[in-house]
């Protein structure tokens, strides 16, 4: 997705300007650099999601993407569960409604404190071992334990994060899963289904079609080894968002169709089970903005650099990994920098650390000390994910509008 | 430096134990995983440097590396003075008891309440550019203002962080520098220096040797443009310490003789001019372990796994980084492992994320679970940069022994 797009979208540096402003007078209430969640744009994601996709499947919403509870309160009541990675986003997704049925908690390495909640409130354990599925036996004690089994594939969602296929420590191989079903048979624990992750933040909706119609293909050869019928099969995620040059977003209504087929043989070949996909970064991604403000300017041998209020300690993933993907960038804009003359600067932020970068030579209106300057697509492994104490400097603020 | 002679210093695993022992003990007082600073290692390490360089040159301690007011606290009258990147890195050592005449403060994008602080505290300001001089200024409305210019050099010290040479947005070009130090002359601020810091992390000690002779030579060149004669030269820092297989110690005694030489060389060229350097890693590294708890062990097609309590949230740069680094891993080992058979094993955090590894392939004694690790090396750019919050887990105890 081009900048440009988004720019218009979040009505950033429009002739008329309006968002500029709105994103001024916030940098004037709240201190910069903040990030800014859009509820209407989470509202509308959501929904849109959930209008696309075929009724019977579940979306299950990933609280470690960005687990702020306005976030979270947004999600609930639009979104079939949220799947948590520990105790504490267990309680977060507790204080915003949500029961215990709805949630499930997954990680391979979960703590005994992890799966002592889950156990309090009665929520999915995915398993992600035979040895898990004993440790937990003993933890609950008799009491009842919702679990499903995590496969890690034969196959990979080609993607961003490569979470299956080949030598994993996500579930357990798939080569081995029926003797691990069989096993859980002789433990007290109340068996529901099974829990496949192929990979994460692809664009393309085929890939993702054919990893899902792989992941129920697995199931079917699964679900005679189980201790029970299959109730639920959670197809993992994987529905990417454009971050860097070049991206084109996700073809939805494609994958859509492929789902609703999907959905079909499903219901024919494992009758009862619900189908359930778990998402973070395409629900909340496009929802929430950076915005920063520039502190200095300056030129060193022929090139020209910005330096933000803020950088990697509020925004890892925008930054601090540009080391290792050279060039790319996510789209960022001046605020109200519409109608001004393009530079090619390197964007940068403030710490006194070699990686912490926004861009390098990227195209962007000039932009002056005191300026604000925009970074889109940041829902998604924001300030949650980032080192935010990282030389003492202030928090970004978490402005929900 | 090897896993074993890191071992051997920490008593982990020898045949009488008592380092295992205490780290078990700890581990059940704290719970895991904990972060352990060895103060005596801490001391020895600022007393041996101290020891080793020549009288006249200052050693100051970069708080970004390790802000815990524990190891601060220990530093403060170990060393002459502590560089900070922001206002509450400069609290902190007010905290411990350096006035405001033994800080500086350095960082490419400093905020108006972090000058704001330094002026407070009559600390060094380390300038940027002319752009930040004349902010300080405005600031400062009459105050005193005591500053120094970094200079970008036309050279660099090869080693990790390349912070120097090309063009950069650290400091003012060194070919432009002549000019902006005429500029400050009509500047009201107290100028008293230079600061130049070619890079960081080096083992080379003469390739720090030879960075530090062409900093001099550049401050030679320099000082008849300055507002006043130099009274201080901050020669950066650059001692690196061993993380990696295969790296070995940097030979302080090697650089300290080049340092004595380099030191009477400045009496002569820059007579009333102090050199300084300033160290993070090469402080703290070695002062700290990061233990933590297996949770499981687990092989999927042929690989073993052992996933610890603790990851990248606790310890960044031991592991997310490694992604880019492919086999290097900091030196690790089984408490009380001692006489263990040995396997290869791939170290992970417990992080549902595909890059919280510690290590891939390495050999290591047989671990179970329960079992603690050590990760020595663990001093500088632990907790304090590292995603803390991520998935929203338990933070990493701190223990000062």
């Amino acid at each position: 997705m081009r900048a440009a797009e988004l720019v218009e979208r979040w009505q950033v540096g429009r002739a008329d300007d309006p968002g500029s402003l709105r994103l001024a007078e916030l940098a004037e209430s709240f201190g910069t650099p903040y990030y800014l969640t859009v509820s209407s744009v989470l509202r509308e994601r959501a929904e849109a999601l959930r209008g696309a996709l075929p009724a019977g499947v579940a979306v299950l919403y990933s609280v470690k993407a960005n687990g702020l509870l306005g976030v979270l309160a947004e999600l609930a009541t639009r979104v079939d569960g949220f799947d948590v990675a520990s105790a504490a986003e267990l309680e977060s997704a507790l204080a915003c409604g949500l029961s215990g049925r709805r949630l499930s908690m997954t990680g391979p390495g979960k703590r005994d404190d992890d799966l002592a909640a889950a156990l309090g409130c009665g929520a999915l354990v995915v398993l992600e071992s035979l040895d898990e599925a004993e440790r937990l036996v003993r933890l609950a004690a008799g009491r009842p334990a919702r679990v499903s089994l995590r496969v890690n594939p034969p196959f990979e969602l080609a993607a961003e994060a490569r979470m299956g296929g080949g030598p994993r420590r996500f579930g357990v191989d798939s080569e081995q899963a029926g003797e691990v079903l069989q096993r859980l048979a002789g433990l007290p624990l109340g068996f529901e289904g099974l829990h496949v992750y192929p990979g994460s933040n692809c664009l393309d909706a085929d890939a993702i079609a054919r990893a899902q119609r792989a992941t129920l293909e697995l199931a079917v050869g699964l679900a005679p080894l189980a201790p029970g019928p299959l109730r639920s099969l959670n197809l993992g995620g994987g529905f990417g968002i454009p971050c860097f040059p070049g991206e084109t977003p996700l073809d939805l209504p494609r994958l859509a169709a492929a789902m609703t087929d999907l959905a079909g043989a499903a219901a024919t070949l494992l009758p009862g089970c619900a189908l359930a996909i778990e998402l973070g970064r395409y629900l909340v991604g496009e929802a929430v903005a950076y915005v920063a403000r520039v502190l200095a300017r300056k030129t060193s041998r022929g090139r020209s650099y910005l330096i933000l209020d803020g950088g990697l300690n509020h925004h890892w993933h925008a930054t601090g990994a540009l080391e290792g993907r050279r060039h790319l960038h996510y789209p960022i804009a001046v605020v109200g920098g519409g109608g001004r003359a393009v530079e090619t600067v390197t964007v940068c932020g403030p710490l006194c650390a070699p990686h912490d970068v926004w861009a390098e030579g990227l195209a962007l209106a000039e932009a002056r000390p005191g300026d604000l300057v925009i970074v889109f697509q940041s829902g998604a492994y924001g300030a949650g994910a980032s080192p935010g104490g990282f030389m003492q400097r202030p928090e970004a603020a978490q402005v929900l509008a």
